[in-house]
């Protein structure tokens, strides 16, 4: 292979400075006046109180679109074209979901504390990489500082417990059950055999976040051995059944070494009762962990704490701040109620250019060693500053509001006969679906599924489907607290103004 | 469980108005003065052309400092304190690692061109996530073209070829040996067994980065089943060795399905000679990835691209944009050669309120199947936007800079008889000792680690250790274009004081 000396002209005095076009990409005043213009186009965007939900284009069109604001040669700094980085901003803002529109009730994701992209902003030119104390000190410091604040709700040891960040609930679900497995079965880990008494499984309520199931299947503990927990009628795990699952299961020759509950299911927004399943996973030695990706957040909330009872028992907790806590995604907290199963996630901790060898007092806010990350973002910096300048009142205020307004979105539906309504929602997730008399049974799943197709066409309103015992539902989360009554309402008239044009235009075959 | 209905009392028509204090924090207005103001203090930290390392704080201290800073009660949105905000701000800035200074040489994140960081802004504020079209949709396409763009230098079939972003190098390189796993073991991942002709093994070179090995725990290989490979004096696999030992691990009985080269190494940047290597695997049936986290961006250089010679020949790669192209983290392109093995990673997609049962034109562009994230940050959209505005050049020329630069401070290295070279950087990472005459074998490997903490303590530098063969040395990585021969001059001095202080006040001890 060429070495790359034969690729650098001999040294001269001048080599080694960067060119003009390179300095000007860097340009201070330069960076200030596009953050400006942007700053002016965010700040109109989120002043339009349009109700809006996607503005769907064709894949051609909008590939044409997107390539035809690309430089196609070098055209210089000099020639730096404002106009074609606005034209690329209002592309970007324009057709993606609209969060912080009150037309969009469709997804967990949230129109942000604008503040919160204010301090994003910041770590986006600092970058601070938040995996060892000396990269980034006070994002370090900042999880530490969250970890106390929210581990006040979940009640445990203050002096015992650790949390980590991580890129979304997914991968925070996958190092919850690799701590565990890791516990239960360490010969996987060194050998990829489990020894132990057992087939290693893990069990989960029927409507878990696939996140879990397929995390079975990435871990090496196989889907197979999933232990699939029924639900009752509003989706929360049946606790009466399980030790009876665990005990047949442990006859068919595995090991249940972890149980995922879940705080606030994706399809229903059900949470699981904790405090009855902890009673069982305790008596067993099975590892709680509780996937509180949505609903972890009710617990700021002195109204709705109550949701997770029981969760001072778990093993482990899933938190995405990115959802009820209204940050930029991803910002994702796993907790540890034993600090000293962290690092078990990830047996061998390091390498010799990230730990130190002579460790110092700064060495015990790495967090490297407990995180799949390398590098990683400062993602609790938003929702530290956030909590910082408004306390944990902002939080609990909004969380209560949507939940609120869900409640009054399920009275309206009872009040509308041609509606079917599948549960009494515990969040702010509502599954319903449209069923106007007549309807076969075998239409009722194409009917909402076309009738979501259709409302995300028209483009007013933005909301998902869910299968809900295995037929289609629609699904409403309310994530915005602009969100009245009055657009539920409008919402309604326009699923059944849409699915009364598909029925009488046989818009279902 | 008590029902949430009873957390809210009975409907009423105000009692859905979001208060006062939660729409202030809304606000559009206040929204964009917080921006300006930001924008303003980062204009200042780019503009600041001072040599600085990091300032280490104690984490009592800045512990301290942090609470000081956060509301104990409501105070009010009417109150909201610019003040304490610019403080948050400036305590941010000021204790991180700074990577836009000359002084920062030190590790491979880097200083990012300033517009990544203004795109990256309308990413947090618009919130888009972007594994599935519907949500996202420029992000999506942006995705399309950016793995067009930089497939060109890879040279795959540009009709076979995937691309998917991910949260890190340490995820990606997950990612790609659990699609090569399932494919040649598929029964782990259902039945937690291999099957197959052996236990299943990766084979790594000696320097491969901790993910790599960390993977084989964490996909349940085991971390005994890995083969390592050991490399030349300039860090290179020695590929003449790579037969025989895949050879003896087969009548070990293991069937190593995937082997992993670097394109750049954490510790020295070495290129693994990845054509002799995919000659090798593709005899044999081995999947070949490789992790060119650090070092698949010298693709983009004409003068550089040749380091990968042979990269058309492997399964995968890993590519972080957020090193040597320059955008925030993280920012992880993964590339699969045949697009079919994408969705191999995770066999089982998704649910039923995230996948299309109808699909459409659209869904095409989903990659929430390819992805162990859900929500996934718009990650492409600075890398695309500083593409679609400056084009390949920026990045060409300033990787070419940085290249030139570490062949300069080689040079200067070289003429500095008190210091030990370790080898010709192929990249901009160089691993060097200082080792004036008199230094006993034994007092080396300490003396490394002591300088380099007390250049870090000292504050003008910040550099970073590594063992290179069993002994600590001293590394830079030039990720700064604004490093000149003057300041690695001023570093060698910095760095030659620091020793001998230490050699003569017993600092060693």
């Amino acid at each position: 292979m060429a070495d790359v000396s034969e690729d650098c002209p001999p040294s001269t005095s001048r080599r080694t400075a960067p060119s003009e076009s390179l300095s000007a990409a860097f340009d201070p005043t330069l960076f200030r006046k596009n953050s400006e213009a942007v700053a002016a186009r965010l700040e109109s965007y989120l002043a339009d109180p349009s109700v809006r939900g996607l503005r769907l284009s064709e894949p051609g069109v909008l590939s044409r679109a997107a390539r035809a604001l690309m430089t196609t040669e070098r055209e210089g700094v000099a020639d730096f074209d404002e106009n074609r980085l606005a034209a690329i901003v209002d592309l970007y803002v324009r057709t993606g979901i609209q969060v912080h529109s009150p037309g969009y009730m469709g997804r967990q994701f949230s129109g942000t504390v604008p503040l919160a992209g204010v301090i994003d902003f910041v770590s986006s030119v600092v970058n601070q990489p938040s995996s060892y104390y000396e990269a980034g000190q006070l994002p370090a410091m900042a999880e530490r500082i969250m970890a106390d604040e929210l581990n006040r709700f979940i009640g445990w040891d203050p002096g015992g417990f650790a949390m980590v960040t991580t890129s979304g609930g997914s991968l925070a679900n996958l190092t919850a059950l690799l701590a565990a497995r890791n516990r239960a079965h360490p010969g996987i880990w060194a050998r990829g055999e489990p020894g132990g008494r057992g087939r290693p499984a893990i069990a989960v309520g029927e409507d878990v976040h696939y996140s879990v199931t397929r995390a079975a299947g990435v871990l090496g503990i196989g889907e197979t051995q999933i232990v699939r927990l029924p639900v009752d009628a509003q989706g929360r795990i049946a606790a009466r059944l399980v030790p009876g699952l665990l005990a047949a299961a442990e006859r068919r020759g595995l090991q249940v070494f972890c149980l995922v509950a879940s705080a606030g299911t994706t399809a229903l927004g059900a949470f699981d009762p904790i405090d009855e399943l902890a009673a069982i996973t305790a008596r067993r030695g099975i590892w709680l962990h509780v996937d509180g990706a949505h609903g972890a957040s009710l617990l700021v909330s002195d109204a709705l704490r109550h949701k997770l009872r029981g969760i001072d028992r778990a093993d482990s907790l899933t938190w995405d701040a990115h959802k009820m806590l209204f940050v930029p995604a991803p910002c994702t907290l796993l907790f540890y109620r034993d600090a000293r199963d962290a690092p078990g996630a990830f047996r061998r901790s390091t390498a010799s250019y990230v730990s130190d060898e002579e460790p110092d007092a700064h060495c015990e806010f790495d967090s490297g060693d407990r995180n799949l990350e390398c590098t990683k973002r400062p993602m609790i910096m938003p929702l530290w500053t956030l909590w910082a300048m408004y306390g944990r009142v902002l939080f609990a205020e909004k969380i209560e509001h949507l939940c609120r307004m869900t409640q009054e979105a399920h009275a309206i539906l009872l009040d509308e006969p041609d509606f079917e309504v599948l549960h009494r929602p515990e969040a702010n997730i509502m599954c319903f679906r449209y069923r106007p008399v007549g309807v076969a049974e075998e239409r009722l799943h194409r009917l909402q599924l076309r009738i979501r197709k259709q409302i995300r066409l028209a483009g007013r309103f933005f909301i998902s489907k869910v299968d809900v015992q295995g037929t289609a539902a629609l699904r409403v989360v309310l994530m915005n607290h602009q969100i009245g009554p009055e657009h539920f309402r409008d919402l309604l008239a326009e699923i059944r103004g849409t699915g009364d044009r598909l029925l009488r235009d046989g818009g279902l075959d």
